[in-house]
């Protein structure tokens, strides 16, 4: 083995390589790829599939001056290597390590960070609109693949850029054959004559002469139109205004570079439609695309899920999403009306036995967040019971639906934001944390946020049979088994309950912050604190007289949530107390700085933010004694050193 | 004139009249409406379009059993008239009158309020999905028409649409030509091919006799298709696997009815492409497409708007749109990287102006407010400085482009939120009283709101200089002349000014309400209150300095906001309380309620939620009498009557 790849640590010295011998770093970029993943875990298989392509556009383009715009980012490990990042891979999606995604502030090659996918055809046309006012002449190029296309920003992107005309280059990579299934010897062929350079010349020229000739254009535009229905297999692309080339095989890397040579020499607003294989060369990722998808660390030779420390964790059970799971199965088995909707996170969110069982109660909308609640705000209206389940993060995307086509209806839909709460390696792009702040707003808008099992098939059906959007807000972590001690009682909406009574403080804990509270508790009973915590359940409605009691029962409040501190369900007990006009209550609020957190491991990132069991029990004792400083000095209270 | 309309109080009466008949009545309906809107003032030219439309659809389908769906709604004018709502026309838009939108309150035909585009579709097929796991058979039809097919949700559900291939009719109410301008001889004459219900039964029979030959089928389905890139014009929606009909004359209503009978017996999913004039029938609504669309009354003669009262108001100067206008254009000059961008709120914003003197530097995307956003954050990632202006309540829909294309990218983007307050006659969907609390926790974002021009200008050229989303937020109203007297005095990001000093309480004022607050000032001095009267112009970051200093000056605050009280200012201020521990300031919030709010007149709007200067001044009093009783009590302060 030549060794080619130690010697690329940027696309310059890839250019060095002949292009001939691209094959071959191709082959020894696979072998590194997978034995990488394998130990850090990862999105293997997206980014195999663009291995020749990423390759390609390296050899072709010369970023960061011409930009490389990527849809969705995990496609990207392969351009991290070439662009001087292959010593850390070792660090993918680690601690302090690599981002899984690209990341500005890791390379000059990256000009965004994308984990939403849908972005970047309008992030293309941005930097060639901006090009072309600063009379640039770099090149714009976004590889748009895995289903983004989908997404309703991808497409008003297509619609605008077709109208724009920019010079730009959008790489469609069709890793499912779910756009265009006519690939064939036919296509192929056409392909062939519609990228050489002189076909594309010939045409130039006659519209460049015809446009002297207006009359006659109309009737050449005519017939070209017509004549264009026949050769272009993307007539979908060229209806839009693109000049389509393709479908070409995104493994053929000497021919990728040829044609992509062509095209961008043509200066126009183009689509490439690229066919791979998602986890190529890989047998187990290609086979299995849940494999190539996941992100745990495997067997290299085997492709097997390594066991995570999680799993064999004795003091968890099931994972909320499997909660979440088991418990819409059993609504839906007792109601016929339950459906369910996803947005192409149908295994992600646990909706795969659902659909198994009722598949023609489940619908996955593709990536496509603000119709899946629009649909589902339909569907309430016709009198179904609609939950729609996808994570925290995405669910932004519908926020104008769930204001619009559910609040504004007076219609009933579950809202099963998963991953509500920090979820670990996927990093910034994807934390859920913000959420309880731009749905707290929404009129009639419920959020609860179950602790267990029971809470959640409870909650679930209080959800069901609302007439407002019920959020359940739950995250990527799995259930503790010190509930299992406590009584399960049932309860309404709006309604807590009381984990441990108490004298001294009340934490108000919501969701996965309950458990952190229970534990708290004992360490406070040990420090000689009587800590009282309640099990909020819901951050709207409030359960008031429960806080009411609270007051009166202990000396300070204290609130618990895994979710930024600005507009949290911390903000909304402050809120209410406002509204009740009781100034004098202590409220201390422990919660997530409002900031993009970046990738790490949950546990040691709630921690670093206050939120683990001990760092609860130390911000109670050093408050308690604040607090009887403030109340010994008669002073208007504003502290010398605020935090 | 033999007045047919006065005996229509249902679509069974419409279907009465005699097929020929039909464009007798719409006469009369054309001028009724000319007539009715002339004195409310609403969107004419809009409803003028889809006149025959609508009274084909009614004269056909069996609502409310068949389902209509309109996006947007303001097209829906004479099916309000035909479904029994003629006689309340005269209240259209008015408060406490009918809505200038469907509304389901209303009437039983009316299946959702939609006054934000894109929605239909989504919608129908909700319906129809609903439908067919109940075992219904009514039929579900959506117009959809006036650009909303741009809106990446309308996108979204026309994928999803065509793989369902549900029984479902969507009618593209074509008034801008802007989809397919290829309307003409050949393609009526298609048409009149493809709409043939023999054509298309022999075409359903060979589909079904084909599916019994699978291999036959695959080569049938490969001939079928190139052809039907001969001729069908609608192409594009055929690639998304519709059955599309047209283009038709859409103000031609026999042929309507006659063509809408054919399709719906087909039970299939189905496009009808149908060419309508916005205003047609009424010279100066066709002619002048600002009023067509415009909402002011106006003289029915000559279509000249009515002067408003607001115009001739001698204590109002200018609109805060007028000063963006100016603001915006004003720093373009100076600045060659400042670019604007709006989705199709090109007047609306005020950016008219700005498009004439940079019109390669101004992009109308059309109805696609996500794209907005996610393109401008590019623009800004390449060097430029994008000011994106768009309404209030519309600014939902990029809620996760602002999040992760913007705020996480770490770059500068303007969001200039027009109509942020109390609409007016657009109501409830429109209504921009939410972004506060959606925007709120978007790390680093700035939300300042100007009071006058001065600020205005100021804001904008501290917004282009920030590497952060910077929103300013400004009501649909006019700019105080009071502010006249005061001086101008420069400022920082985060800055107040004191308007008035005072010893008894602060008012703590953003935007609009400063001049609320002023005037409540005047009030209060003569009942001997002595109000300090801060200007904070931005709720995040808040100007900490100044609300320290008012907390030691005075014994109580009050926050004045034109937003609903969740999470808005002042919650930002009770948090700011909270993280400086300071538990024992009395605060107390002045704001709208978290509801939706119907149309109506601002003032009296914003006067009987309590934000007029009358109910400010009234609220200071109430409270600080029950601040007394609070402070001479030793009690814990839980109020037996809490508000």
């Amino acid at each position: 083995m030549t060794n080619w790849i130690h010697k690329i640590n940027s696309p310059d010295d890839l250019k060095k390589v002949p292009l001939e011998k691209l094959p071959e770093v191709a082959e020894e970029y696979r072998q590194f790829l997978i034995e990488s993943v394998a130990k850090t875990g990862g999105h293997l298989g997206a980014s195999l599939g663009t291995l020749e392509l990423t390759m390609a556009l390296h050899y072709v383009l010369n970023s960061p001056t011409d930009k490389i715009c990527w849809d969705v980012g995990h496609q990207a490990y392969v351009h991290k290597m070439i662009t001087g990042r292959r010593d850390q891979m070792a660090t993918l999606r680690q601690p302090g390590g690599l981002s899984g995604f690209p990341a500005p502030w890791e390379s000059c090659h990256d000009p965004f960070i994308v984990g939403h996918a849908g972005t970047a055809i309008s992030q293309a046309i941005g930097l060639a609109c901006a090009r072309d006012i600063r009379k640039g002449n770099e090149q714009v190029v976004a590889i748009v693949g895995d289903g983004a296309l989908t997404a309703g920003l991808s497409f008003e992107a297509l619609n605008h850029a077709g109208q724009l005309k920019k010079n730009m280059l959008i790489i469609l990579n069709d890793n499912e054959m779910s756009i265009a299934k006519n690939v064939g010897a036919v296509s192929r062929y056409l392909n062939k004559v519609l990228t050489h350079p002189l076909y594309n010349k010939v045409r130039g020229e006659m519209e460049k002469q015809l446009q002297k000739f207006p009359r006659l254009q109309k009737l050449a535009n005519t017939s070209l139109d017509s004549m264009k229905h026949l050769f272009v297999p993307g007539v979908l692309f060229e209806e839009f205004g693109f000049r389509y080339f393709g479908p070409v095989d995104g493994h053929n890397v000497i021919h990728l570079v040829k044609i992509l040579k062509d095209i961008l020499a043509l200066n126009t607003c183009s689509l490439l439609h690229v066919i791979t294989k998602k986890g190529r060369g890989c047998e187990y990722a290609e086979q299995d695309q849940e494999k190539g998808h996941g992100v745990a660390p495997f067997n290299v030779k085997t492709g097997v899920k390594m066991e995570g420390a999680r799993e064999t964790n004795s003091t968890h059970g099931i994972s909320f999403t499997q909660a979440f799971s088991d418990a819409i199965l059993k609504h839906a088995r007792r109601d016929p009306s339950v459906v369910a909707v996803t947005a192409a996170m149908l295994s992600g969110t646990g909706l795969t036995d659902f659909q198994k069982v009722f598949p023609e109660r489940c619908f996955d909308v593709g990536i496509a967040e603000q119709h899946a609640v629009t649909f589902a705000g339909a569907m309430a209206r016709s009198g179904l019971k609609p939950v729609v389940a996808v994570y925290s993060t995405f669910m932004q995307r519908s926020h104008d639906s769930i204001m619009h086509d559910v609040a504004l209806q007076r219609t009933g839909v579950v809202l099963a934001l998963d991953r509500a709460g920090i979820v670990g390696a996927d990093g910034a792009t994807h934390q859920g944390i913000f959420d309880m702040a731009y749905l707290g707003s929404v009129p009639g808008i419920v959020i609860g946020a179950p602790k267990d099992e029971f809470e959640m098939e409870k909650m679930l059906e209080l959800g069901l049979e609302a007439s407002v959007p019920f959020v359940l807000r739950y995250p990527r972590a799995n259930i503790a088994k010190l509930f299992d001690e406590f009584p399960k009682r049932s309860f309404q909406t709006g309604e807590g309950e009381v984990m441990f009574d108490g004298e001294d403080v009340t934490l108000l804990a919501l969701g996965s912050m309950v458990e952190v509270a229970c534990k708290a508790h004992a360490l406070l009973r040990e420090k000689g604190v009587s800590a009282r915590v309640v099990n909020m359940r819901f951050a709207k409605p409030l359960d008031e007289t429960l806080i009411l009691e609270s007051i009166r029962k202990t000396r300070m409040l204290f609130t618990l949530e895994e979710h930024v501190i600005t507009g949290g369900f911390g903000a909304k007990v402050l809120e209410f107390l406002e509204i009740r006009n009781l100034r004098t209550v202590a409220l201390k609020r422990l919660a997530l700085p409002n900031e993009f957190i970046e990738h790490g491991s949950r546990e040691k990132q709630l921690d670093s933010f206050g939120l683990s069991p001990e760092k609860v029990a130390d911000s109670v004792i050093k408050e308690l004694s604040g607090q009887k400083k403030r109340e010994k000095s008669a002073g208007f209270g504003i502290e010398p050193n605020p935090r």
